[in-house]
């Protein structure tokens, strides 16, 4: 079997590190695989799995090879099995072993990243922080590449004691004692032995739960920091930072490492949380191109899921492609990333009053005040020392290029005070890298400031940084870079679930990385980061997932993700449909957000929820083309496939056509039961907004309640014909009479996506 | 009549000006003078003083004339006369007039800038902060260059209603309308009349009480500022601001400007502070080389002083010299500056473990970290583009070259991440311009550096900036440019009074100035400003100063300032004597520092004060070698000469000797009355340290009160040879039987010095 193509994707904005492997070995050569084994096959005899597995593997110890494999992991929690050093020989020879379920290679992993607590309305007043107690008694844990503890985002400041039945720990390793974790972090574990078992030489720089690349300081304060007063990256999105549920408690697992990312410590990791008590996985990452049965988060979120533990992850960042989504796991949430409403900005004063708002970052309070303004036609080339070799010290302006990066660094080699960049491109607007003062300007202001330059005697300009507007519009909107539906590995769910903020995010940050530059040579570093990527939304939906949990402790995972998805608002602040960044502004589709951009204080009155079972999801599992032994890489055999059915009770509907049948009419009818969570006698009526070219019938078209958890069923038909590409989409609204409940399911028609 | 040559220091480590004037005008040609008058001379006839003085030059009119002179300003508070464009001629015929006293060429001035609170020991819990509800009801007058109202200083949280007694106001002007004013910053006028008259055509560019240098809003800041969290000077001293007496009301009076700073402007802003009701008059600035007579604050304090007002003015920084004191007027309070307990630093870190402080106020969070370290002799230099042409992206050496400031511009052309510079220079720690990453070490820490550098096969170096440390030792040190007595206006009192904090104080700022360089074309501004000279010690004292009237509203300002002298501390934080940096660190006299470091809490209850009359400040000016007119041009014709003394009841003394008498034995009595200020009886017992090489008498030598404000005399006499040029000193202590209380007074030998 050949390695699986994965990637792990640290942050979009910043990197993309892409891994495709193609390795051949040798059948005697020992590599590590992460292998399912079904607990009910273990012998009395043996006092634990551990001794059952060790035996397991020493019973197959091939004649070349001096010492029996090598155990790395045993998992128990979020599934049963272990991970070994195992030679392709031993490897089938253990296959034929009792209780042996399944086996892959290990692989390595996609890595995906604050007033937006504003922007989602959260309020001490009323709604969902005082209903939860601001997440008191809810423990996230987060898998990710670890903390650093020392953040003023872990400071326990105003925190209780911590709930009696966590039973995780604080590891101790480098630069990282036991003291550093307190009743805010109130865990940090670290697992490398995959990392170390695929190159026992490996010097790991950073060996304990201390982050060493920022990404899970970032996810891990975004959920559950605490409050941090004076919080700002050198200026900008000044405020008090906090996370999504400030006192909440976290618990982190360091599974992401500088020398390598790996399948059976992500699995060593989520299957330790679900075993130290946490309530919620947050996980910023995710395999691509992988089927469910070999994907370790689709394995161990199931275990979690069954224990009442919802994990939360992020869509990836390989948009505006189509079905680059990955996480996109029935049991999960998977969230997409969309923008928020706050702009960073330097005021262009013109000496004739005039005042335009341009875009900058440069992070510092740099003084341009009535300096004379240049616009010179070759000058303004900004492209080279020759170019700017006569330039004064004035603020002289750059036209568009299409190399904004490149005119920054002769701008910062000349002798000119500040530039005023002319563009419209999106990427420039991602970068968070603005080297020397200046703003960029829209072509439109552009054109007035040079024609003003042109026309005055003596033009003037002076600039002010250090700007941060909010309540920009429209806001939000999706992502470009935010993965798209279908889910590649199992279109039949409409997959993202929902959209949350996921662009420049202010969080804690490690303090010794560059996040910002003055001129060529000077780097700079901060406590803060306003970081881009689904890694950055899927912890704002943990953090809220947290808080509806601390507000309904009896709620399940699918409860949850039903509440925030029937409840998720498809329209911005100018109460249009949700624009699509990464389509030019067009009206996003599920496909991009999912049921649209998550509202905390309506999910946690969501009125109905759609909920479902281990077994639901074991039933749709058996639906799929997959062996039983697939399935019980997944399911560890807890469950058996008598009612197999591809139509999960799930909050949102996804049809399908392909090459074959486009053109034709198609029919397709879901089945669902919804549950009264709202407290009394509740009626609802149904509002259906069909998709383009389809007809909808719901039957029936009014659900009664008597009393609280009650439950009711109805069916929606679709009939439709669809053409290739055509995606269309529409809404299925329960609306409850004399009340503003409403519980909304997009409705999706696409073609079809090659499944993993 | 000649014009006195006068400077105006604008923060003495910023820059340094100095008019020298000598113009010679045809007889008919107007120019501005000062006019004194005495007001029991005008005519009954006139409704008010303004229609005698208006009359008067009116009836001067030469006959080349075609109008009267021009009157600018009244005044009628700090002392009665006017100022007015007068011809030579013009001033002749003035000057023979009923009531004229004198009249001299209008003048322009010299200027001389927070854990100071920390420093001082003030605090929530005891002493003069609560005692005095933090100057709650004192109104500071500030005589300066205007305000920034929008400065967080000026904040009224917290503030309750503006004393009913204050008559002042808020004067519009452009860019300040009345709104700017509030409960904190009650009053804000401006003056420049005396500008304009020197130059009609001129165009005055923020004609307002808006302060376009920052001096004012940093000295007024200083005094009366209100609490401003997260206030930092990019990231140094950072901590929550506030003036020595933050609930102190400020009244602005600008009376400097950026086109001509004039004393007609300077009197006309102290005559009406006097007559707005302000409690304290703080003055950071002084006019050199001027007689009493002639001296603007001389004059307007004394008016100041019989209202109850005390005036607290700035030594001047012309240190270290000896005699280039300003502002050593009998009856005010003259303010030396001294370094503080705080050290902004760059942490420097080898590879090898060795950790080094050095100083560095880089404005930016630069992140060097584990880069290599290079020292290589040539390149050490750092002083031109070719030494620097190969350096590598590394942290450099540069040796003492003796120009900082040069290695810094070519370090910033270069390739290079950081440099490390080895000096100790006491000019570069005053600078807070550091525009490269760096930081500056001593030689002796230089050389461990560079053995390192060799030594290593790898070397390596890491800096942290923004690193602020307070508790540094010796602290405080009488700063090098505090200017020196004996006082040129005055030698018989000793001057300075006392000192206070003064080098590199924080406090708000003007936003549009630029305060910090990155590279060589990057110019930053902030909010807040580290900066040094006795400017920023005058409004500590200031401060203080209205703390204790809050505390005493009965005590005088000559109580006041006894209170202030005689608790001060002669020893620094190593409770040896302080040192002079001026001196090459040896002991500081009381030429440089008066009485000691001023301490607030024993202020509060200093047990016995010296006070004085407005008549014993006549009796002293009587005793002085004045005319008649001269005396009245401070004293209005007030007081007689029948008691005249140069024995001023003061709270120190100083003894002088010439060329004449060096080396013959003299001897001098002073004569001293004290009031008990504590609350009961109490008896005192003198302990003398005598000057080296003389002897000093004391009679009684026990002072037995018998109940509060019971007042007692005693007599000092000390028999002394000195030569010329020795300065020594000593002390007399008053040291309360059965308590803490002493009180405490300089003993100084010194020559004499001539006298304006």
């Amino acid at each position: 079997m050949g390695l699986v193509k994965v990637s792990f994707l640290l942050c979009a904005w910043l990197f993309f590190m892409v891994f495709h492997g193609s390795l051949t070995l040798a059948d005697d050569e020992r590599s590590s695989y992460i292998v399912h084994m079904d607990k009910s096959f273990m012998p009395k005899a043996f006092a634990s799995h551990e001794h059952w597995y060790m035996s397991a593997i020493e019973s197959v110890k091939s004649t070349s090879h001096a010492y029996g494999p090598t155990l790395i992991y045993t998992y128990d929690n979020a599934f049963h099995g272990f991970s070994a050093l195992l030679s392709k020989n031993e490897l089938q020879t253990l296959e034929k072993s009792s209780g042996f379920v399944s086996a892959y290679s290990d692989r390595t992993v996609t890595l995906d990243t604050t007033h937006t607590f504003e922007f989602l309305s959260l309020n001490p007043a009323t709604g969902l922080w005082p209903a939860s107690n601001y997440g008191k008694d809810v423990i996230i844990g987060v898998i990710d590449t670890g903390v650093w503890p020392e953040s003023a985002s872990y400071k326990d400041d105003g925190m209780t004691a911590v709930p009696s039945r966590w039973k995780g720990t604080c590891e101790e390793g480098q630069e990282f004692n036991a003291s550093l974790c307190n009743l805010k972090l109130i865990g940090a574990r670290y697992f490398n032995k995959g990392v170390i078992a695929k190159n026992p030489d490996v010097k790991i720089s950073m060996n304990s739960a201390r982050d060493s690349m920022g990404h899970g300081t970032h996810t891990s304060s975004t959920a559950g920091g605490n409050y941090v007063e004076g919080a700002s990256f050198f200026g900008y999105a000044l405020g008090t930072a906090r996370g999504m549920a400030p006192r909440s408690r976290v618990a982190m697992y360091k599974v992401l490492w500088d020398e390598g990312r790996y399948a059976s410590d992500v699995l060593a990791g989520m299957d330790q949380a679900v075993a130290d008590g946490v309530d919620i996985i947050s996980i910023s990452m995710g395999f691509d191109d992988v089927p469910l049965y070999e994907d370790p988060i689709a394995i161990a979120s199931f275990g979690a899921m069954e224990k009442g533990v919802l994990v939360s992850s992020s869509a990836g960042n390989e948009g505006p492609r189509t079905a680059t989504l990955h996480n996109g796991i029935p049991w999960v949430l998977t969230v997409a990333a969309g923008s928020i409403d706050r702009y960073f900005a330097g005021t262009l004063s013109l000496g004739n009053g005039l005042v335009i708002t341009g875009w900058t970052v440069f992070p510092a309070r740099a003084k341009i005040r009535n300096l004379p303004l240049l616009y010179n036609k070759t000058m303004s080339l900004c492209d080279s020392d020759e170019v700017l070799s006569g330039a004064p010290s004035a603020v002289i302006v750059c036209s568009d290029t299409g190399s904004f990066s490149s005119q920054l660094y002769y701008i910062s080699r000349s002798n000119v005070a500040a530039a005023i960049f002319i563009t419209d491109s999106p990427d420039v607007f991602k970068s968070q890298l603005f080297s020397y003062p200046g703003v960029v300007v829209n072509p439109k202001d552009g054109a007035v400031v040079i024609k003003y330059a042109r026309s005055s005697s003596e033009p003037l300009a002076s600039i002010k940084f250090q700007q941060t507007f909010v309540g920009t519009k429209p806001a939000p909107a999706v992502a470009d870079y935010s993965s798209r539906g279908p889910s590649p590995s199992y279109p039949g769910i409409l997959k993202p679930d929902i959209m949350a903020p996921g662009t420049l995010v202010l969080a804690s940050w490690i303090p010794y990385d560059s996040v910002a530059y003055i001129g060529n040579n000077i780097e700079l570093s901060s406590d803060f980061n306003p970081i881009s990527g689904t890694s950055m939304s899927c912890p704002h939906a943990s953090g809220l997932a947290a808080l509806l949990k601390g507000a309904h402790p009896d709620w399940s995972p699918a409860a949850i993700r039903s509440a925030m998805m029937t409840t998720a608002n498809p329209l911005d602040n100018t109460h249009n449909s949700i624009q699509d960044i990464g389509t030019g502004f067009k009206s996003a589709t599920p496909l991009a957000m999912g049921s649209g951009h998550v509202d905390p204080n309506r999910a946690l009155n969501p009125g109905l929820v759609y909920d479902a079972t281990a077994q639901d999801y074991a039933n749709l599992l058996c639906s799929m083309n997959f062996t039983q032994n697939q399935i019980n890489a997944i399911t560890r055999a807890s469950y058996n496939c008598m009612n197999k059915s591809s139509d999960l009770n799930y909050p949102s509907f996804i049809t399908l056509y392909t090459n074959q049948t486009s053109g034709r009419t198609l029919q397709q009818t879901f089945y669902r039961t919804v549950t009264n969570v709202g407290d009394a006698a509740a009626t609802y009526k149904v509002k259906v907004t069909a998709p383009k070219g389809s007809i909808i019938t719901v039957l029936p078209d009014t659900l009664m309640f008597q009393k609280k958890n009650e439950k009711k069923s109805y069916t929606m038909t679709i009939n439709f014909k669809a053409v290739t590409p055509a995606v269309t989409h529409g809404s299925l609204v329960w609306i409850e009479k004399n009340s503003k409940n409403t519980v909304r399911s997009p409705i999706v028609i696409s073609p079809a996506v090659d499944m993993w």
